[in-house]
């Protein structure tokens, strides 16, 4: 158990306000009170430590410079926003972060009038910035729009887009560039490379740095910033550059740990009349943390830990993750064939893939955060006769569906989607739920899509995927850990579009598709015990479907039910309309569709989630029962 | 009639090989012959002229210089390909461009080895050239990727994220910026603006010139280029650093029309070791025809046409088109709510918003070719308080799905997506079919997804998405002109989720989403005039489902048939899951949905695409016939 620091400073600050009525001087006694305390919170709740940690004193000089809520402020992904919710009136629940009826771990709207954006995947926050300026200036009213962005979500193409249109806010837009040199994986790329360039050849802008630049550049009254900040931009020699090419002055680079540069440098900022403004500040990832800081991860997600030692709660032994089950069988085709290729958009290490580069540097690639880059640029590799595998999250995918479709799909590319976190995901919530992927991929021609039921069939459908060379190929499975169930020392190439009887019955059959299989069997068990002889099938393939087994089960059997871990649109809704297109629902045919509520459900853990959402065995049987009109003794309702 | 040109020496060039054969000095006159046959053609078929009449000289040069296909030239959007069409082996069919059975009016894989990478979507082709380049790479072959890509395609995130990850490229990859200051509409943005900045500073760089700044700065050997043009790119006290940030050499500005400039440079490029480099090439959209090169669009798309006076084929007189009718309910909504904004996505004449930019140029804004910033920034209005119309056609939507997901879907926030090109698209083909917008946006929780059936229903449905504040909602209509129905004259505000009955009849119930409902009236006649009496609903709504009044058509009725133009996964999934999960079908029911095929279908026709499809009037009668066991007159079938 930790014990609580004092934070006799903090306790009087519960919102904005409280804090702007603070001397300057006592702000640095604030910020080492609010850092330790969010080291204590989440030593009890677990989840994203280093990046809170790096941005302590930004959010206190934020709140304290600028006049939040009517300035809004967006934080990026939202994930380093544990200390902003501290102090925006949100302290006394800060312990219940990611626990279900918590807090988010997330900024979000409905939690906070602070939080007028909300995020979770990153790189949105210049474009909803962007349009509360724009909003601002239709509406000549006051208030800046503030976006708290990263280096590593700057490779996102939506950042350079949003920084392309950022002209006509006009100075209501100010930007900053939170450098840390480091996203959840160090960064890659052109950019980052330049960033560093940037920070390592000139030293940190202090306020009296930047008065004397501008003075010996134009000595002008203090007020008249927009010329000293034109003049100060066009007089660095190195760097910035970037920045202003797309129309933004350039600020930089600000120790953003330095509350005496960053106050006076965000008043100037914020009393000047400039345009667009980029600030470019530099923090270190779990700074003031000692265990974080030595950490090569900086301590991004954390388990419950102890605040002295630093040591994490150990996750209890069990079956290996299916995120690690799937890196070992990739790497495993891989040393048998040397045209696989993986390729990951920043999350080397939640896809497993830090496995393959470290096995296969040549042929593994992090793109960055850059999604749609990492389809078409897949498609180029299979189009010249690799086998990439894709490894992105479900709910990453989306920002690809473009390229899915129109570069993969529509040219029937053997492109392989090793699709993760597919289902619910727990404690990241809604955001991060994987529930659309079935139905977004099950609808394009020449597609094929599988669900893994347990981490065996992952190996399967690893090897399936490496040798299906007709076209593309999509993989799903949930985060987490596998079954149990013996891994298999090869795997097969499972028949394209066919699936497995897992258990044969006669009254009820339960077609599942992925890992909910387990919670079929259950129901299976109970329903059995009810005298209701119950099949189980593994489908195995959303697309295409195994037409003749599913004919065979609705036919032979007196109630069938679909389960997946998918929203409408999906495996129940292309059962339905096969079973409608053979006229097999013509003379009556009891058969449901179970699936994702039409609902964002908020984060739980995922077994809770899960039974919230209808999807575990008590709620397969009952609704099997109330199909065939029976209590939950199993006998027939009377009428 | 237009005669063809006299083309001796282009008539000797039906390859790259026969090319490579001329001399340089024949190559002006190729060039003259090749846009005279590109005009001739096109006079006759339509299609987009401007874009490939302003890259005939590059065609020609990067043919001659490169060893195509085994160096792979992929163009991005792919419409300024038919002078690349006519010079690989197609041009004996140059004048079926875009027609059903003929060309497409983009680079297609199926098409010619000459197209290594099909396109159509903008933005595509750095990614994928990187893709060719690293796959050479790790095969140690040889060959070079060389991507086009206008300077329009540049404002696309896609294309940021693939000069961000250049580098691991080395040598192989070529990126051939053609800017023409032009995209279909004139370009927008700080890339933009920078660009113009470049070319208007400094003189066009010819090979003299080059060799005369590379020796001025470094008198070195010829052979040594990477040298040189490193020391050239750091001795450019202006422009192309932006590029070289993100890791290319720049080299440039080229005149884009002078072959004595090209071909040397690219032999340089060619034959030099520097990494990626960034050709920045300016040509003019339209060159060499008149009539184009005064057309404020360059003929960027146009009909049949007279060569010498460029008089295109009108269209026959008709009712207004869709896009034309949005565009004036649109303006009209704006007149009365001063809170209306409208977003294109570069498309302001495509989607009818440059009507709106007229009227209220505060309120309109272009973003570029940026649908994940519209989509966001749109959020970003509608979160501070604005009714924000994304317009956006529905393929291009898909750039923007995890946008709509997250940053709309989510937080519930009320942006309006106006869904132009729903459905079949005609000469475009399948890489602009609107054919998923159904699936992809019904499967998501907070949606509201209309779909107009006449042009009248659009006005009303413009007006219900601009007072509809309590979330997102979409409105889909197809391209194309309109049935010829009267417009009302007051707009109504639609129930949300409420469809109406169109004719009333007893046996068969057609249940139509959007603009099928003509051939679903038609298709009624047909079939009571075979003595079964049949009920046309519109259902105006995909989501949420009018649930009443479908399960009384549902149930009151012999056979029941939905109709969307959509595939797989959205209206008719939705139907049959209200159908299972109320037990409808438990005892029978006749109920079949007809969607688009499970295949993406050629350019051709829309009337022919939709009959190919089995969404015309015919197939509809015949769907009804089988399912209710009848011949094509009507009788019963014998058993």
């Amino acid at each position: 158990m930790n014990d609580r620091p004092p934070t006799p400073l903090l306790d009087t600050v519960s919102t904005p306000e409280d804090l702007r009525r603070l001397k300057p001087a006592d702000l640095r006694q604030l910020a080492d009170e609010l850092r330790a305390e969010m080291i204590s919170a989440v030593s009890v709740t677990g989840g994203h430590l280093g990046a809170g940690l790096g941005v302590v004193e930004l959010t206190v000089a934020l709140h304290y410079v600028f006049d939040t809520p009517r300035d809004v402020l967006i934080w990026d992904v939202g994930h380093q926003a544990y200390p902003h919710k501290i102090l925006t009136g949100r302290r006394d629940r800060i312990r219940t972060l990611r626990q279900g009826g918590g807090l988010s771990g997330f900024t979000k709207r409905s939690e906070s009038e602070y939080d007028p954006f909300g995020a979770a995947h990153s790189s949105t926050s210049i474009s909803a910035a962007l349009g509360f300026a724009v909003a601002n200036k239709l509406a000549n009213k006051e208030g800046r729009a503030i976006a708290v962005i990263g280096d590593g979500a700057m490779s996102a193409g939506m950042a350079y887009e949003a920084m392309n249109n950022a002209k006509q806010a006009g100075n209501r837009l100010i930007v900053i560039l939170n450098d840390n040199d480091m996203s959840i994986a160090p960064p890659v790329g052109a950019l980052s490379a330049y960033l560093a360039k940037i920070v390592s050849s000139r030293p940190f802008l202090s306020m009296r740095g930047f008065a004397k630049r501008v003075a010996q550049k134009l000595p002008r009254p203090i007020h008249d910033f927009a010329k000293r900040s034109e003049e100060y931009a066009r007089g660095m020699a190195t760097g910035g550059t970037l920045f202003e090419e797309l129309g933004f002055y350039y600020v930089g680079p600000v120790d953003g740990h330095n509350l005496d540069h960053l106050l006076p440098i965000l008043e100037n900022v914020r009393d000047g009349d400039h345009g667009p403004i980029l600030i470019h500040v530099v923090t270190n990832k779990g700074k003031g943390y000692a265990p974080a800081e030595a950490a090569a991860d900086k301590y991004h997600g954390v388990q419950k830990f102890d605040v002295v030692s630093g040591v994490q709660a150990k996750a209890p032994p069990g079956p290996p993750s299916y995120t690690g089950v799937f890196a070992d069988a990739l790497v495993a085709e891989a040393k048998r064939d040397d045209r696989i290729c993986a390729i990951t958009a920043a999350m080397p290490s939640g896809t497993g893939l830090d496995k393959f580069g470290k096995a296969f540097p040549e042929r593994s690639f992090d793109v960055g955060i850059a999604e749609q880059h990492a389809v078409t640029f897949a498609a180029g590799l299979a189009a010249q006769g690799y086998r990439p595998f894709c490894a992105i999250y479900s709910t990453f995918l989306q920002r690809a569906y473009d390229q899915v479709v129109h570069d993969v799909a529509i040219q029937n590319l053997p492109v392989r989607f090793a699709i993760d976190r597919a289902g619910l995901v727990g404690a990241d919530g809604s955001t991060h739920a994987g529930s659309f992927d079935i139905t977004y991929l099950a609808t394009l021609p020449n597609m094929v899509v599988m669900a893994a039921a347990d981490e065996a069939e992952l190996v399967h459908m690893v090897h399936t995927a490496a040798v299906h060379d007709s076209g593309p190929i999509a993989l799903r499975y949930p985060r987490g850990n596998g079954v149990g169930v013996a891994l298999p020392a090869a795997p097969e190439r499972l028949a394209i579009g066919k699936g497995r009887i897992v258990r044969e019955g006669k009254t009820v059959a339960l077609l599942s598709l992925g890992t909910r299989l387990g919670e079929a069997l259950r129901a299976a068990d109970q329903l059995d015990a009810l005298g209701l002889s119950t099949t189980v099938a593994d489908l195995r393939f959303a697309k295409p479907l195994d037409e003749a087994m599913i004919q065979t089960l609705l036919t032979s059997h007196e109630v069938a039910v679909t389960i997946e871990e998918g929203a409408i649109g999906g495996l129940g809704a292309h059962v339905l309309t096969l079973a409608s297109d053979l006229g097999l629902i013509d003379g009556g045919l009891k058969l449901r569709t179970m699936r994702l509520p039409d609902a964002f459900q908020e984060h739980d853990k995922p077994e809770k989630q899960y039974a919230e959402a209808g999807l575990d065995a008590e709620s397969i049987v009952a609704t099997v029962l109330a199909a065939l009109h029976r209590n939950s003794k199993g006998l027939e309702e009377s009428a």
